[in-house]
């Protein structure tokens, strides 16, 4: 139905993106480990936090741009509108995580 | 460029969810006046703004539905990319409120 | 139990952002009226909700400030994880507004 | 001035819930690796992210439990707004990730 995501053209930037939050996500450990202070912990939470919802927000992007606009530029309005439905409740998603 | 927005079909109930929004904000200075636990004033604020978040969504939709999507059927394929990124800045000024 | 809340020295001062809260909403009604372009909505409804959030930040900052130091400060430390567990599940609320 | 940060009692705990964290997100690069659906991918990220938080509450939950508590119990109501200021920036910080 969806062979090719949306993102299938830059796959590895998004790979490299995620691999950099990995990265942080093993500093968080590692911070935790040498007792840093929890404010300082904190903050880094919020940094790969916001890392992870900016990839979110490229995928969601890639997936207007091509998905979304690609049923509608097919004319296949009812297809177009249960895509976009379906795109409004994974932001959704996010916006509640 | 975009005399009729996406949400215009149903304008009434659109404008009568942000009367009950603006109705809960009453409630929240009523909840302030009456010296309410400042955790139950929390609770309401977040419903508030849950609420809030709830009318963007349904902007979104509306918006990805008929702008966005207009835009793909009609062929041009500069503007409905320019309009997705546009509508993903606008999910992201959602995401960092 | 908890008679004064924490907000009480400027009880008028929050009441008053409140209204100004309000009167953003009744704005985004008359944008919505005058069929403003939807991601210019969108823009002004998350600018609310900063705004909704920082009077919720605001109340957390008075509550642990005076409730929750208050029961550290008595000794009771019972009382005090209590209100800890409780003002940490209203700040879980606010981020999945 | 902070040698034992809040969450010391239950390092290995928090690590393990970041250790499984990291897991997820070389789950992600899976998915995009086997071009997985858009919105699958993005179901997944929203759950990432709410892990995330889930270890940001934990931490401030710790933190006003043993250091703003701490500071409160001690009787330096100084220290002890100066703490309460710092972690409601910490919560601000999460939200508008």
């Amino acid at each position: 139905m969806h062979a090719t995501p949306g993102y299938s053209a830059e796959k590895q930037q998004v790979i490299a993106r995620l691999k950099r939050i990995e990265g942080q996500v093993r500093g968080l450990q590692r911070l935790i480990d040498e007792d840093t202070y929890c404010i300082d912990v904190l903050t880094q939470v919020a940094a790969v936090s916001k890392a992870l919802q900016g990839v979110g927000l490229h995928l969601l992007d890639e997936h207007l741009q091509h998905c979304v606009a690609g049923a509608a530029a097919s004319g296949d309005t009812d297809r177009t509108t249960e895509l976009v439905h379906e795109a409004t409740k994974a932001v959704e998603r996010l916006l509640r995580a």
